[in-house]
């Protein structure tokens, strides 16, 4: 060309001054869960639960096949609105009743809508402010399996586009979404006892025992690898992938380093976790509230303990039963002094992250 | 064994000598498209558009699932020909009419050969010369459904093998190779309206205008990552995956590191244009030429801009249109001084990747 | 909650006075091979064969689809057996009549279990001993294609958990198994020559001349991928995941580093070696014997060389002839001086893994 064009440079994601009450946004791409995606992070997050390694066992439980572990789902599910939600975010601040439906399958095609709740600006840091979201996951829109598979809400805190831009705080209820865990049906029939070998035997509903905390053993470092794990997950925001972004103003960003998105440590944390508790679950039932604590960046070796808080019967089903826990994760960082609590010489046990589980676990007494 | 047994090293790749005018090179391998293989490059590459995320919008429009995006095609179809044409490759010069045909899908197998076009020697540099390859990729040969994906032709600077090699320049006319981009019909009856807020509402035809620069919002930092990357896709060439080739002669590598396949950049531009340009895309339909005009390395944060060159009818396609555009990607590296057109205070605008692309894309009037 | 609850730890693995003679371990999990895995690992690993490339010429052989290498069947079987074998392992150090049986497709699901065949414990090391094993790996079990599909001998250091228990030394014989590997049938009337360019020309039967060595031409270094690789595995041992573990205690590791899985470099040498040795094999037939002579850690370049030790007919199939081969893994450390034997001047070889290999080899009378 010849003459200079003209330059145009697209706004992406929504700022403070853009969100209204009770607006719907219905998200852009969806995603089809491809089996490369499956390998990719079902096995990465350290996760041991046969149903999701295992289509034998899967098929001999009464699923359709290998089943998507609720880590996963959750990342799809959620890295869907992060264009429209928390591109232009600070800080994901809480997860609240974050409830699981229809279980998910390779080849299983997610759509996701959000409803905005609420807008809370803040007086002592007018370039931001609190939105309160409430997200709804579908699989196979429009088919005769389109299903719920996943319901939860979220505050974020975000960034105004025009710092002097005014911004009114509202909020609005919730919707009631019905979204409940998809069993499949115990069958007195089958022979669950043959395959119990695959399954930890220490790990049955009778075995979790209420004012216990288990420190899991195994810890799992994250490399940059983050890079592409987020990028896969058709996550855009630029925190987590755009190095030159940070190294313009590195003061702003923690020691000048890319940040890890926020579920990647979410589901390393259920996946440790898992030869503990998640062994013999066959869903995850409700994350209650959840929230980052600090953030996670390359290098960084995760670890995570589970604390059980009760346990009740499952209603109608006999063979299972609900465990609630607190699933907390934890990093160290080198500190000098002999003096911290929970941690070797020299170093500092730093929280990472906590979830207010409900687990629906197998009892041994069916299964083994 | 008792004795030491004669040692022998194999020649891998061509050398300048060993290309003869007209000569056929059928690749070795072949291809089939795993899913694990989509999974990781459709969404490497920070893609966004719908027909290669989400199942459902696919079939819908008329395509029998998921579609390999042009940059994942040209990126297995290249590869199968780097052993034969580039491994003993210094530079890749020039990429010309690269053309799209059939839609590739997963499961599909690409079997790729190529045709020597031109040798052109060099009086200052004994040791290398220009080779010139006009190349044609099919998928599912000997299947009812064979039909051609891909067809281009590159020019690639190569090593002799014996720097004494008397080599003759030649040069003949390319093959006529019918690759005219597949398209599915347009159904007047079909609901695409119902699926259009998955697609971005500001990229149709209609929204595209010439002599304006688009500079997308994203960038996207590439990690060592790109050796993993680079071996997936059978690409062979030892510049991208052996550290102790260049350790052994650093000077001779640029900073004495590996360096990034080019087949990287030239996919994250293409994804990184999406959510301006290509979201809205049935398909690309050919790149008359394209260049890499500086290396990428690890850590390199990629960076595109879009220039509308023009637009026009698609000939029978009242629902879509041609648009004409230059694709240009670059990094930013430090710099003192802060005279520098483009960049911020300290940083230098460094171009790597330019690429004359047309798009054939839809019109709102017809799908929103 | 409000007291603080009981901690509690679980021990994974066995340790060195767990096991014992003839005891049988189920192992958990099993896995199904994915897509994305597949995908993750045969292209990861350099290999050539077409086999697992190229569907449309795996199925006009005989096979169902693409076929997971030897090296993939390996990885994946071996990591079935860590948790239980070597969690707790200090170094493993032979494999043994490792023997390959029926093929491994996408979407097959393998099982494992392992017999301890002895424990030998150590007057000069007290906190060591020595557990030799024999483990079997099945597919699909219990349904009409149940097959084993490997089966091998290992033995490897193991740590005390405490140090004063006592452990008595046994040793028992292995079982026989009958796993051979199978192999299609070849049938006059099929087009192998049609799809002989596909192959390399010059590594058939016919080629591979005892009492040669043959010095693989590509190097492929290995970054922190590793740590990702074996976690999707499901390969759970800490040495190769765990940097915190590492940093607590590093002049108990190399170097302070992460280790990495031996199934890495092991993999890495069968793919280097494939354009010269293995191209044209239908199947690997037996590993002999096999150790790791030097650990390998992120940024090492993987070397192979192959020494043909010998060959023969196949009994009953003068198509095939059967190669013995030995397989020869290197990488070079830098070591100032220039009088190290097969190295460059400032370098060391350092040898890191030798394989006695047999290998099923096409003749190119039959399929060129």
């Amino acid at each position: 060309m010849t003459t200079s064009p003209r330059s145009i440079r697209k706004k992406t994601g929504n700022f403070l001054e853009d969100f209204r009450s009770g607006q719907i946004l219905r998200h852009k791409g969806g995603k089809t869960i491809t089996d490369g995606l499956f390998a990719t992070f079902s096995d990465f997050s350290m996760s041991t639960n046969p149903l999701g390694k295992n289509a034998r066992v899967a098929r001999a439980h009464g699923f359709d096949g290998l089943v998507c572990s609720p880590g996963l789902v959750m990342l799809v599910c959620f890295s869907q609105t992060v264009e429209d939600v928390s591109e232009n975010a600070r800080a994901n601040l809480e997860y609240i009743d974050m409830r699981f439906g229809a279980p998910v399958y390779v080849g299983d095609t997610i759509e996701v809508e959000t409803k905005v709740l609420g807008v809370r600006t803040s007086a002592s840091k007018p370039n931001l402010g609190i939105v309160h979201v409430q997200s709804t996951a579908r699989k196979n829109v429009g088919a005769a399996d389109e299903a719920i598979v996943m319901t939860w809400q979220r505050k974020v805190q975000v960034y105004k586009d025009d710092v002097d831009a005014e911004v009114e705080s509202f909020q609005i209820e919730p919707d009631e979404v019905a979204c409940e865990l998809w069993l499949p049906e115990y069958r007195a029939d089958a022979d669950y006892k043959s395959m119990a070998h695959l399954f930890r035997p220490d790990a049955y509903f009778e075995d979790l025992e209420p004012d216990t905390r288990i420190e899991h053993s195994r810890g799992r470092t994250v490399t940059d690898e983050h890079i592409h794990l987020t990028g896969i997950l058709d996550n855009t925001s630029q925190v987590h992938c755009n190095q030159h972004m940070i190294d313009l103003d590195p003061s702003q960003y923690l020691g000048g380093e890319l940040i890890i998105f926020g579920g990647i440590p979410f589901v390393l944390c259920l996946g440790l976790s898992g030869p503990d508790v998640g062994d013999n679950a066959l869903g995850d039932v409700v994350y209650r509230t959840g929230r980052h604590t600090a953030p996670l960046q390359k290098g960084d070796t995760v670890f995570a303990a589970t604390e059980i808080l009760g346990k009740r019967d499952y209603p109608g089903r006999p063979d299972l039963g609900i465990v609630s826990t607190r699933l907390l994760g934890h990093k160290f960082v080198r500190e000098d002094g002999a003096g911290h609590e929970d941690a070797p010489p020299g170093w500092k046990k730093v929280p990472i992250f906590e979830l207010e589980r409900e687990i629906a676990v197998k009892r041994r007494s069916h299964y083994a």
